[in-house]
Protein backbone atom coordinates (compact mmCIF):
# COMPACT_ATOMS: atom_id res chain seq x y z
CA UNK A 1 0.00 0.00 0.00
CA UNK A 2 1.32 3.29 -0.88
CA UNK A 3 1.84 5.28 2.06
CA UNK A 4 -0.10 8.14 0.55
CA UNK A 5 -3.17 5.73 0.92
CA UNK A 6 -2.99 5.55 4.54
CA UNK A 7 -3.26 9.28 5.12
CA UNK A 8 -6.46 10.38 7.22
CA UNK A 9 -8.60 13.17 5.72
CA UNK A 10 -10.59 14.66 8.24
CA UNK A 11 -14.48 15.51 6.94
CA UNK A 12 -13.33 17.89 4.74
CA UNK A 13 -10.91 15.91 2.82
CA UNK A 14 -7.94 17.82 4.82
CA UNK A 15 -4.98 16.94 6.53
CA UNK A 16 -2.93 19.66 8.69
CA UNK A 17 0.54 20.02 7.66
CA UNK A 18 2.86 22.18 10.09
CA UNK A 19 5.86 23.76 7.82
CA UNK A 20 9.31 23.38 9.90
CA UNK A 21 12.27 24.86 8.68
CA UNK A 22 15.02 21.70 7.93
CA UNK A 23 17.90 23.87 8.95
CA UNK A 24 17.18 25.90 12.18
CA UNK A 25 13.63 23.64 13.49
CA UNK A 26 11.67 26.87 13.29
CA UNK A 27 8.07 26.14 13.03
CA UNK A 28 7.12 28.25 10.47
CA UNK A 29 3.63 27.96 9.99
CA UNK A 30 0.34 25.54 10.18
CA UNK A 31 -1.82 24.82 6.85
CA UNK A 32 -4.02 22.64 5.47
CA UNK A 33 -3.00 19.91 2.58
CA UNK A 34 -5.69 17.55 0.49
CA UNK A 35 -4.64 14.98 -0.95
CA UNK A 36 -4.57 16.42 -4.21
CA UNK A 37 -2.22 19.33 -2.38
CA UNK A 38 0.02 16.98 -1.61
CA UNK A 39 0.30 14.98 -4.94
CA UNK A 40 1.18 18.47 -6.15
CA UNK A 41 3.32 19.54 -3.50
CA UNK A 42 5.39 16.60 -4.31
CA UNK A 43 5.31 16.33 -8.13
CA UNK A 44 6.76 20.26 -7.76
CA UNK A 45 9.02 20.24 -4.93
CA UNK A 46 7.13 22.89 -3.58
CA UNK A 47 4.68 23.27 -0.69
CA UNK A 48 1.05 23.81 -2.14
CA UNK A 49 -1.84 23.77 0.76
CA UNK A 50 -5.65 23.75 0.15
CA UNK A 51 -6.58 26.90 1.32
CA UNK A 52 -10.50 26.35 3.47
CA UNK A 53 -11.55 30.19 3.27
CA UNK A 54 -11.02 30.38 -0.93
CA UNK A 55 -11.33 26.33 -1.10
CA UNK A 56 -8.80 26.50 -3.85
CA UNK A 57 -5.10 25.05 -4.24
CA UNK A 58 -2.85 27.59 -2.70
CA UNK A 59 1.04 27.51 -3.54
CA UNK A 60 2.50 29.05 -0.74
CA UNK A 61 4.51 32.60 -1.92
CA UNK A 62 3.25 32.02 -5.28
CA UNK A 63 2.84 35.91 -5.29
CA UNK A 64 4.79 37.15 -2.76
CA UNK A 65 7.73 34.58 -3.90
CA UNK A 66 8.31 33.45 -0.49
CA UNK A 67 7.96 29.66 -1.67
CA UNK A 68 8.82 26.50 0.25
CA UNK A 69 11.07 24.06 -1.01
CA UNK A 70 10.50 20.66 0.07
CA UNK A 71 12.78 18.63 1.89
CA UNK A 72 10.48 15.56 3.26
CA UNK A 73 7.59 15.15 4.21
CA UNK A 74 6.89 12.71 7.62
CA UNK A 75 3.45 11.86 8.72
CA UNK A 76 2.74 10.85 12.18
CA UNK A 77 2.08 7.73 13.91
CA UNK A 78 -1.99 7.84 13.28
CA UNK A 79 -1.64 9.63 9.55
CA UNK A 80 -3.33 12.24 10.29
CA UNK A 81 -0.82 14.75 10.44
CA UNK A 82 2.28 15.64 8.69
CA UNK A 83 5.46 17.66 8.42
CA UNK A 84 7.05 19.18 6.00
CA UNK A 85 10.94 20.12 6.22
CA UNK A 86 11.23 23.35 4.37
CA UNK A 87 13.57 25.52 3.10
CA UNK A 88 11.57 28.85 3.18
CA UNK A 89 12.51 31.88 1.57
CA UNK A 90 11.77 35.34 2.92
CA UNK A 91 9.66 34.90 5.61
CA UNK A 92 6.62 32.50 6.40
CA UNK A 93 4.02 34.91 7.60
CA UNK A 94 1.56 37.05 5.69
CA UNK A 95 2.33 39.18 7.96
CA UNK A 96 5.86 39.90 6.98
CA UNK A 97 7.31 37.83 10.48
CA UNK A 98 9.70 34.95 9.95
CA UNK A 99 6.94 32.72 11.47
CA UNK A 100 3.56 32.98 12.24
CA UNK A 101 3.67 31.96 15.91
CA UNK A 102 3.88 35.30 17.16
CA UNK A 103 1.77 35.69 19.69
CA UNK A 104 1.97 34.65 22.97
CA UNK A 105 -0.67 32.96 24.90
CA UNK A 106 1.61 31.81 28.46
CA UNK A 107 4.87 31.60 29.38
CA UNK B 1 -9.07 41.38 25.53
CA UNK B 2 -7.58 38.43 26.83
CA UNK B 3 -5.65 37.02 24.11
CA UNK B 4 -7.96 33.55 25.03
CA UNK B 5 -10.11 35.30 24.13
CA UNK B 6 -8.83 35.42 20.50
CA UNK B 7 -8.47 31.87 19.86
CA UNK B 8 -10.65 30.27 17.06
CA UNK B 9 -12.30 26.84 17.78
CA UNK B 10 -13.25 24.65 14.86
CA UNK B 11 -17.11 23.58 14.86
CA UNK B 12 -15.96 21.06 17.38
CA UNK B 13 -14.80 23.45 19.73
CA UNK B 14 -10.84 22.34 19.26
CA UNK B 15 -7.98 24.13 18.47
CA UNK B 16 -4.75 22.28 17.17
CA UNK B 17 -1.87 22.23 19.08
CA UNK B 18 2.00 21.21 18.16
CA UNK B 19 4.21 20.44 20.81
CA UNK B 20 7.68 21.02 20.67
CA UNK B 21 10.78 20.47 22.71
CA UNK B 22 11.67 23.67 23.98
CA UNK B 23 15.51 22.57 23.84
CA UNK B 24 16.01 20.52 20.58
CA UNK B 25 12.96 22.06 19.02
CA UNK B 26 12.13 18.58 17.83
CA UNK B 27 8.41 18.18 17.22
CA UNK B 28 7.10 15.44 19.09
CA UNK B 29 3.24 15.55 18.84
CA UNK B 30 -0.34 17.02 17.42
CA UNK B 31 -3.32 16.88 19.62
CA UNK B 32 -6.29 18.96 19.83
CA UNK B 33 -7.25 21.50 22.78
CA UNK B 34 -10.53 22.71 24.01
CA UNK B 35 -10.75 25.97 25.58
CA UNK B 36 -10.76 24.56 29.04
CA UNK B 37 -8.02 22.41 28.50
CA UNK B 38 -5.97 25.09 27.73
CA UNK B 39 -6.97 27.06 30.79
CA UNK B 40 -6.45 23.18 32.29
CA UNK B 41 -2.64 23.33 30.75
CA UNK B 42 -2.10 27.13 32.34
CA UNK B 43 -3.48 26.48 35.58
CA UNK B 44 -1.65 22.52 36.08
CA UNK B 45 1.65 23.74 33.99
CA UNK B 46 1.59 20.45 32.39
CA UNK B 47 -0.37 19.82 28.68
CA UNK B 48 -3.74 18.61 29.05
CA UNK B 49 -5.33 18.26 25.44
CA UNK B 50 -9.22 16.52 24.62
CA UNK B 51 -9.18 13.39 23.07
CA UNK B 52 -11.54 13.36 20.22
CA UNK B 53 -12.03 9.98 20.35
CA UNK B 54 -12.73 9.68 23.91
CA UNK B 55 -14.42 13.03 24.48
CA UNK B 56 -13.12 13.69 27.46
CA UNK B 57 -9.73 15.66 28.44
CA UNK B 58 -6.42 14.34 28.68
CA UNK B 59 -3.32 15.12 30.66
CA UNK B 60 -0.31 13.73 28.77
CA UNK B 61 1.26 10.95 30.43
CA UNK B 62 -1.36 10.36 33.06
CA UNK B 63 -0.69 6.89 33.14
CA UNK B 64 2.71 6.51 31.18
CA UNK B 65 4.64 9.32 33.12
CA UNK B 66 5.17 11.13 29.84
CA UNK B 67 4.00 14.51 31.71
CA UNK B 68 4.99 17.76 28.86
CA UNK B 69 5.95 20.11 31.49
CA UNK B 70 4.97 23.37 29.58
CA UNK B 71 7.35 26.65 28.81
CA UNK B 72 5.18 28.46 27.12
CA UNK B 73 2.48 28.38 24.39
CA UNK B 74 1.94 30.98 21.34
CA UNK B 75 -0.62 30.88 18.57
CA UNK B 76 -0.07 31.73 15.21
CA UNK B 77 -1.18 35.02 13.06
CA UNK B 78 -4.80 34.03 12.74
CA UNK B 79 -5.32 32.38 16.50
CA UNK B 80 -6.53 29.37 15.25
CA UNK B 81 -3.47 27.02 15.77
CA UNK B 82 -0.80 26.61 18.90
CA UNK B 83 2.43 26.02 19.59
CA UNK B 84 3.57 24.22 23.14
CA UNK B 85 7.13 24.66 24.26
CA UNK B 86 7.18 21.66 26.57
CA UNK B 87 9.88 19.97 28.98
CA UNK B 88 9.25 16.33 27.25
CA UNK B 89 9.58 13.68 29.96
CA UNK B 90 10.36 10.24 28.49
CA UNK B 91 9.35 9.55 24.74
CA UNK B 92 5.97 11.68 23.32
CA UNK B 93 4.70 9.03 21.26
CA UNK B 94 2.32 6.09 22.60
CA UNK B 95 4.08 3.43 20.40
CA UNK B 96 7.58 4.73 22.24
CA UNK B 97 9.16 6.79 19.83
CA UNK B 98 10.48 9.85 20.58
CA UNK B 99 8.31 11.50 18.34
CA UNK B 100 4.66 10.59 16.42
CA UNK B 101 6.63 11.58 13.77
CA UNK B 102 8.13 8.51 12.06
CA UNK B 103 6.08 7.65 8.53
CA UNK B 104 8.42 8.56 5.60
CA UNK B 105 5.94 9.95 2.94
CA UNK B 106 8.77 11.71 0.84
CA UNK B 107 12.18 12.55 1.02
Amino acid sequence: MNILEKLKFDANGLIPAIAQDFKTKEILMMAWMSDESIKITISSGYATYFSRSRQQFWRKGESSGNLQKIISINADCDFDCLILQVEQTGPACHTGAKNCFFNEVFK
